[in-house]
């Protein structure tokens, strides 16, 4: 079985366990305050063209979000995000679990656009009974999104500024944020994003790290204490220095953009194979994760052999899939693929 | 200005006031253990046909709403609700500020019928990545609904028995419990309802107490330490006999029944004016809340000498408005009403 | 049976009823925004000298202090209270309901000292770990007391200035507000409070009104979106103007004051009688609340005609109880008392 | 420096990074559903001698502490503990954030007694007042205690007795559990752990592995929906096989015992010459931490070459102080320490 089902499937990038191995030995104090960590916030501030930047780790992508939300946000607000956001649909309710509700906006592509959120607003201050009704707090959105496509540079100036305008922080889910980082789709930079979003996180565990999570805290009203609240969720590790060892080898020579500019580039093969053989896919996505619309003849068929995760069911007949590819995904498997698609009998089924 | 905007502009039903009065110097033990609350206990079970019925006293809709849905579900569970229930559109999150996500279904008129909660129910257990999402944990219904529409009793046994099967307790809101029991639409006794939900309350707020409402436990499992939850939520009142006092009055001799059948009265002759003049009603209900679609020159016109509350624009010329009636509605006064109505120029619009 | 056992045993005074009655059929907006409210909250701002104060009006004690507290705090924090303080003890962890530790002083008299609360703010920033520790966020004091004791203008002078000192805003419930104002132990006035205190509330279920505490917000950053707090905590009484009713008429023409007088000096008639008869006291009260340590045959004597309430066992044979008066009690019931009190035939046994 | 300071300074025992180097290729599902996961589990449940017990893996302590309890209680339940538990002093108030209380309990060694659980349930259900006051829900105890003393079988069994008589749960923070199970002082064995306890965790983080906890659920009540519970406090990590491939290596052949009795057999000869030397130690441990009382003096002295942790100031002159041991302390360096007391001209300050 070749697997394409997810982006955490194997271990850690090679150069990622040789320099846990290099360390293991050394004596540092614990729970992040190490020169391993001191250093990955060097390079990840430089990287991020923000110097006065808080930079903290933390293990997991649920844990960074209810961690960063509750930290925000006052008892009777909300965090605006999209029906389909990680924090609206798959992490267990871990935000209401914090004491707030989750506001959530239609969303077709997994993305929210400016307006929406100024609707939103404004719907909520102009209703006369808005004292009844949970008040907007902040915005999270995720970039890519959980359907792999990507703000522009002015799709997040626009939010942006009219987060700013409405005195609502602005939250990025970044756990697969290298893939955005590098897709053709998307002009943003690290420092665009440092620039328009008041906090954001920059995902490992997705790209190459064993695990974690290195929060960006660009608002200074946002800093203070953050420590406390990381300690108190569960996610200040003892040994904080396999977070910051492992940070520092992604960020100090560019390792985080090669592997996630090897794992889109792998999915863009895999993309124009299915739609070259005629597939449609039912998010645009140009980052790592693709979402072709097969017949279940051709699920079969590819199942035997590939493994992929089932995302949505369309009809009887044929259902969108997810294809994710990774640091560790090889080329050779990914022609191998390509070359069974380009075999396949059922290539107009959706026209 | 005549006001027809809520049913809880006046201070109390006159017998309630009297009762009150009678008993201000007796002296009673606190929190609920007084002879008052004692004997409304036992008016109620009677009324509700379910002598083994556990009966506290609470002081609002609210306050009742998160106490038994936070006594009720556990950490990873959430409380189904129509996306108009009042848990989720108007309690400033009271039930995520418990820890609990509101899971919603669609609805037009405010009911969720017992296929939904199905539906939802086996989309969560058949989801593979279930344990990442709420698991649903109980479900609630208001009756009548916030549009003022109220369950058939044949709805009310497919929704329990739904419930039953999926495990799920269900919860009835009965802030206006009283206007759906006399209402022509629904066939729902007290009994019925005691006999086919878990936990529900008979409101007294909006049905001429000056507060409270009384929680009636059917389901013993939900019955054990629920004076704990009341105190914890802060509604365990000190002079809980005002309470008790309040409910023995509504309950001893049909008072209930008797304020919720004048009110229902008066707000189907306003119905009656509104529709023969043409107009269309925004919901079908048969209750003491009603919803008619009126143009802006007509709003204009009767807001001189009435007040009613906006309840949603439909466009730019016409909106929903709510008129409202209760225990301390004057015939005279929607004998008035009804004159204006039949006088108004324009009883066409919606043709 | 002439009852002592605590002062919320009947309605409420006999002016506020008539109050009531008189206002029953008007009608008012809800949710605290009509008329009396907004007179209530011009008595009560002049009565604190404090024309900026912001005032709500909440149903009860426990209500009042989860919503207060927890509209404060951010959730690494705590508050600091004596260990005897209601929130503390008698709360069924309301407070940690909505997430926040309560951080005990050691308090023999139910008391805090500006000592302590710089010693406890010291050891937590001196601690190296205190990223680990519950960070103190506000001081909750009782005035008077749980125990009847109250503080002097000098010592809520100190332990305000070191509040403001270390940054921590100072909450007192004055569930019992009114007998500490008039106690001859006090010489703190209901503007000293208003000056030394971020925020405070004013008993009212305990001094004569049926039910209803008014909080005073005296500092500007605790004033934000207060109402957003009390409608999700469950405390924004539909029928709000309830509260104003009560309130107005305890502070038009000082009926709180005069009401607060007459407990304490019945009080005051009784503590006379136990110390002159040899009973030594638990706690120096010179409040509403008496708490003589008495031996168990007088303890069987007195309590087949009076009741009062057991406090804590002293040892097998003698127990701390507590009298407590209020608007209610009758003059000619304290003079029964007294007498058995001197008739009593143990009178010598702390000696 | 040679550090004794805590037992997490260094990454992991060799033979767990060289699994972590030999699997890092292979391609796992997530979340904990993989084969090295499920052999761990199998590992564990044999060497507790318990078939039927759920086995989960979660990252860190505070993490596993706030899972497992908020799964346990309801919401007006508290967590019995010791005054001195890591849960009621250095969590940062991660229990209250779930919204329950720690209900403590004295402590001068870091043990409770089963007496004094006894004591607390009977005072809560004898007063009169106890739904006002928070109801014990489950009883926490440290094995061994973060003073490093430890239980014995004799002493487990009647707190269990207890626990169980209460309808406690008693739950077992093992973080250290290693060193308990090891020590001389202690008869316990992890299959008497799994036979008197209802929930456990088998420490990694401290005893060699990277990171890690292992939970052994054994009363079955509680083991429904756990994993929910993982993922909604953050625990459930994406590549999970790392958790399980750490607990695999530590419990195949005995890893775990031979790394507890290094660390312990390196702390007792620190022990050893302290005492010897005629220093008092503050606690009586037998386990990898050790708690000497020293001078001023000596502080300085060591402190040039060795780093260890302030405990507590016992006065001007003298202070408790923390010497860790662990997998990774080296003999010599042991060896030179043990050179350096002996040499040491302060031997009697304690006489």
């Amino acid at each position: 079985m070749i697997r394409f089902e997810n982006d955490y499937a194997e271990g850690t990038h090679p150069r990622i366990l040789k320099r846990l191995i290099e360390t293991n030995e050394e004596q540092t104090p614990g729970y992040g305050t190490d020169e391993h960590c001191e250093n990955a916030r060097t390079y990840i501030r430089k990287a991020c063209d923000a110097e006065n930047a808080d930079v903290h780790f933390l293990v997991g992508g649920t844990q960074t979000n209810m961690t960063i939300i509750s930290s925000i946000l006052r008892p009777h607000q909300g965090a605006v995000a999209a029906i389909t956001g990680h924090i609206a649909a798959h992490e267990t309710g871990a935000i209401e679990a914090t004491g707030h509700k989750v506001l959530t906006l239609l969303s077709e592509d997994g993305k929210i656009q400016a307006e929406q959120v100024k609707e939103l607003y404004e719907a909520h201050w102009n209703d006369v009974t808005h004292e009844h009704i949970v008040q907007p707090g902040l915005v999270y959105i995720s970039h890519p999104s959980e359907n792999g496509t990507t703000y522009s540079k002015s799709e997040l100036e626009e939010l942006s500024k009219v987060c700013r305008e409405c005195g609502l922080p602005l939250f990025m889910d970044g756990a697969r944020l290298g893939y955005g980082l590098v897709s053709k789709d998307s002009d943003l930079s690290l420092a665009d994003i440092a620039r328009l979003c008041d906090v954001f996180y920059i995902g490992g565990t997705k790209i190459g790290a064993m695990f974690g999570e290195a929060v960006v805290i660009m608002n200074d009203s946002l800093k203070k204490d953050f420590r406390y609240f990381i300690k108190q969720k569960g996610g200040l590790l003892a040994k904080g220095r396999l977070l910051g060892i492992q940070f520092e080898t992604l960020f100090e020579d560019g390792l985080y953009y090669e592997i996630s500019n090897h794992a889109v580039e792998m999915a863009m093969m895999i993309r124009e194979a299915f739609v070259e053989k005629g597939f449609s896919l039912k998010y645009d996505s140009k980052t790592n994760q693709q979402f072709p619309i097969l017949p279940n003849e051709v699920l079969m068929k590819l199942g035997k052999k590939y493994s992929f995760s089932m995302w949505e069911k369309v009809d009887a007949t044929q259902s969108v899939v997810r294809f994710c590819t990774s640091w560790a995904t090889k080329k050779e498997n990914v022609e191998l693929l390509i070359e069974d698609i380009k075999k396949l009998e059922y290539g107009c089924v959706n026209g």
